[in-house]
């Protein structure tokens, strides 16, 4: 997004996981025109190749400034995905669209999305980023849109930006989106999702295990579109 | 609270700084019969030894369980109380009252009330306790009531328990008292206000400057109750 009558390009902070969502939609926040901020977490997940794949994102797509805080979820726990729970695997779409799985971390992107609000204000930026869809959200709370409104309106309650007038705003880009729209918007723009993560139980080399919600719904999308997951042929091929 | 015909005690996350406030707002929660959990935080302060009398106070109130999360907002960065701004010193009510002081930490409550969320909804825990306070609140946008009620509502799209139907609650019992009503009722449930600290540039050992925004106001609340802060007194008696 570009002001104008000044010709200065605004800021966005985008949320980066590595993953395939986030991928593309920092892609979106940079053909929109604004300068993007990423902002990755380590929050002691077992998927840790992900944070490998985010700092090579960054680059690929050419952000200002890429960070990645620590995020101290584990004395918290009760996630699969950050404590010693099993990954669920092979789960029909049914299971994946009716119960809250185990791989949900508690309020995850709550904190999130407030360590990118921190990072924002600071940056003077009006602008975040995340790459959250409610139709293959795999029955995660925190990813529905009624959720990102309501973190909307407490943002500007929160901030300096929200007293001084101007205005916080959360973009999802993917929020409607089914997963085969979501690769063919990233293929139109470029992404390389060769170098993505999405499982949640890799191997240390970031070989997708092809059995949890993840991988499956991934690759269903890659398959609608009549294609291979390019990160399946990298591993698999 | 205690559940009329179970006879259980139902769980309060709260936020504990080992300031005078969160010391007054955990022994509310107690007063009104909840089983206790704190939760501190780590976020590279300067005032370091406020994180020493949090583990004193969970003690002396008898917490079910104290815990200390790393917050890693030094990487943001923008607040005097993290990066190295110097703190100001002598300034009159007006000047604290009109202006957003460089003590601001972005977002912080944001952040902080995030981590409390995530803990209470691992713990089964629908209640959160933070000690803000809107009269004096030194200016920060995120002590306001209207950031409150705005993050109890995006907290209960947020977790499991809001999709559940049971009710995420915030409570900020100090939120309309002066500092002086506050120091009252602390002193009515029994704190040790000589345990606690709230100066933004203490000494190593915990001696208040007597000059930052947060000394002035809390020494002004004791006088208004003809005593002298025993903290002051503990270091300058």
């Amino acid at each position: 997004m570009v002001y104008p009558l000044l010709g200065l390009k605004q800021k966005a902070v985008v949320l980066l996981s590595g993953g395939l969502d986030s991928a593309t939609a920092l892609a979106d926040a940079r053909s929109q025109g604004f300068e993007c901020y990423a902002i990755s977490y380590d929050y002691g997940q077992r998927h840790r190749v992900e944070l490998e794949l985010a700092k090579e994102q960054a680059a690929l797509q050419d952000v200002v400034k890429h960070i990645t805080v620590q995020v101290d979820l584990r004395q918290i726990g009760g996630s699969a995905l950050t404590a010693d729970i099993d990954v669920p695997k092979d789960r029909n779409e049914d299971e994946m669209s009716h119960d809250i799985p185990i791989t949900y971390v508690p309020a995850r992107n709550t904190v999130f999305l407030s360590y990118a609000l921190a990072w924002a204000e600071v940056l003077e930026a009006n602008h975040i980023y995340i790459g959250v869809n409610a139709l293959d959200y795999s029955g995660y709370p925190d990813c529905r849109p009624e959720f990102i409104a309501a973190f909307e309106t407490m943002a500007n309650l929160a901030t300096k930006v929200g007293v001084e007038g101007a205005k916080m705003v959360i973009h999802t880009p993917l929020i409607d989106l089914t997963k085969a729209q979501i690769i063919e918007l990233g293929l139109s723009k470029g992404v390389r999702y060769d170098m993505t993560s999405s499982c949640y139980d890799p191997a240390p080399n970031g070989k997708p295990c092809r059995h949890c919600d993840s991988c499956l719904l991934r690759e269903k999308g890659f398959a609608m579109l009549g294609m291979t997951d390019p990160l399946v042929g990298k591993f698999y091929g």
